[in-house]
């Protein structure tokens, strides 16, 4: 089986689950680590990590360099490189960035939804892109080899993190909004500098990012695939499918609400609807990724192009990501 | 020029001594970067040690494997390697050995004179040796190579640590009590054990921990170490200056006292004496590395004693400790 490469998950963490990656032939996954922990809960986060490392070393291990990717497929496991979905696990504080990708810290979000002290959220009213801090930590991100991940950001900020990055940026897990005018799916504006930048689009498959929700067929998603891949290059995009398995409720109100209201907020579900939804039926744990690759290839998408989106294009990214940025003679 | 290894320095670092590094020989150096500070505060220790390695590359760089040694020495510049004097930086969480690993901690004393969460130091009247956190926290070092490093541990302690160590450990900055029975000096006891089990002793230049204090002899040190190799063999010696440069007398206070008193404790100063004592005149900064070769060499030692003191009993230390120590058949 080809490469298999998910750019975002947050999943309630288990033996079954890595096991489904492995009978999903998943070769590497981006996790999101935290949210809106501080930098000493997110370290308790990364030991939960180290535990689940220690204890099934023969399903997973800790992905550093785009090479673990090719280790993971010789070995039969899947490399898991980490993520934070918000930027509150480096505080204030611009050396937390080294220090978490030391850590094996590999994609950061400069927001989620909300104001962050680097960009805004998706869901303020007013977007006033970079903050001060925001300009610097992206350049500290660009010299250790972290991605600016700007899926939860607002357009403004995004377009001005594509532009300041010095690294191509990604974002992890939307869609295009011409097919879901979702909040957090993107307009053509910011797939365009995204793709012309170099960075990399992962298709979500969480039902708010897609048309017709938990309803939406395989087929509709693919048409959305090949269509974005029209626009964007077949090169810039991948999957990124934002799979919460096996997560009670309440994880998706700490998502949501975190620590910053006292109020609920229902992000893009409703007070009738504020759970996790449910998944498309052709797509509901890690076995379900050679659907996804049959559905690209039954709708005519190439043998080369179902590759690259399934796993090689994120690879290629890794490649050219992950490692440190350096304008010494000196490398690390 | 032969290899030079310090098991230990604390000095008040700057570019001035980094460069005096470099006109000594020096290929590697056991630094100490935190004492009584919490995991945060030795994170923010780590942000400072990673801004003077990004603005050094051409004279210092962190070392995290043997190999790290080797390319000191062909690339001109001096690999620091991370210690810490005390358990705080784990404070009572057993997975923080495996993120400070992470972060690039090698050695770890247990105690810091006082009573620990893990063992006896070295002052306390009373030493019930290894805790039961203690007796944990050994292994989980042993598993991802940290060094237990004992130099300021009580006698029973640094017995039981030995013995329940199933990796070598490290003394690496005291000298035998028989020649100066100062507190923290090793007696014989402890030295045979240390070197029936592979470990190691760093002979110390804190004039504390020598006889005649500030005004000992390099002689009657050259002395010293080539009995002590009589006693423990020529492959279980190095040096482990325990060289304080430049620190103001702030910094000795806080390394005796922390926060752990309102009093003030002189350790092994004393009321009318409680600052850090002069060095020898033969030993003041890291320029001074050849003397104590040559020094070796006049009083007896042959050129490969003096090389394996000086640099290569460390260095074959260092590669047997720092590595995971795996029962799997997945290495890391």
């Amino acid at each position: 089986m080809s490469l298999v490469i998910d750019g975002l998950q947050y999943a309630n963490w288990s033996e079954k689950i890595f096991r489904q990656m492995r009978a999903g032939g998943v070769d590497a996954v981006h996790v999101t680590i935290t949210y809106h922990e501080t930098f000493r809960e997110t370290v308790l986060n990364i030991e939960q990590w180290n535990r689940w490392f220690e204890t099934y070393p023969d399903l997973i291990f800790q992905g550093r360099t785009a090479a673990d990717v090719a280790r993971a497929k010789e070995t039969g496991r899947t490399a898991i490189f980490f993520g934070s979905q918000n930027p509150s696990c480096i505080e204030d504080d611009i050396g937390l960035v080294e220090v978490l990708h030391t850590l094996g810290l590999r994609f950061m979000q400069l927001t989620y939804n909300n104001q962050s002290l680097l960009a805004t959220g998706c869901y303020e009213d007013h977007d006033t892109g970079l903050t001060r801090m925001g300009r610097e930590v992206v350049a500290e991100m660009n010299r250790v080899g972290m991605v600016v991940d700007m899926s939860h950001s607002g357009e403004r900020s995004t377009l001005e993190a594509i532009e300041h990055s010095s690294r191509p940026i990604a974002i992890t897990h939307a869609n295009p909004a011409s097919w879901h005018p979702a909040l957090r799916n993107k307009s053509e504006a910011v797939l365009r500098a995204l793709a012309e930048s170099g960075g990399m689009l992962g298709f979500s498959i969480y039902p708010h990012h897609l048309a017709g929700g938990s309803s939406c067929t395989l087929d509709s998603f693919c048409e959305m695939v090949a269509r974005t891949a029209d626009l964007m290059g077949i090169g810039a995009i991948g999957i990124g499918t934002d799979l919460c398995q096996d997560q009670p409720d309440s994880v998706v109100e700490w998502m949501r609400v975190g620590r910053w209201t006292k109020s609920i907020d229902y992000g893009e579900g409703s007070a009738s609807a504020p759970g996790f939804p449910p998944m498309p039926d052709w797509f509901a744990t890690n076995e379900d990724f050679p659907q996804i690759a049959e559905g690209l290839l039954r709708i005519g998408l190439s043998d080369a192009d179902v590759r690259a989106v399934m796993g090689e294009n994120w690879l290629r990214f890794f490649e050219t990501s992950f490692g440190r940025q350096s304008s010494s003679v000196w490398s690390i």
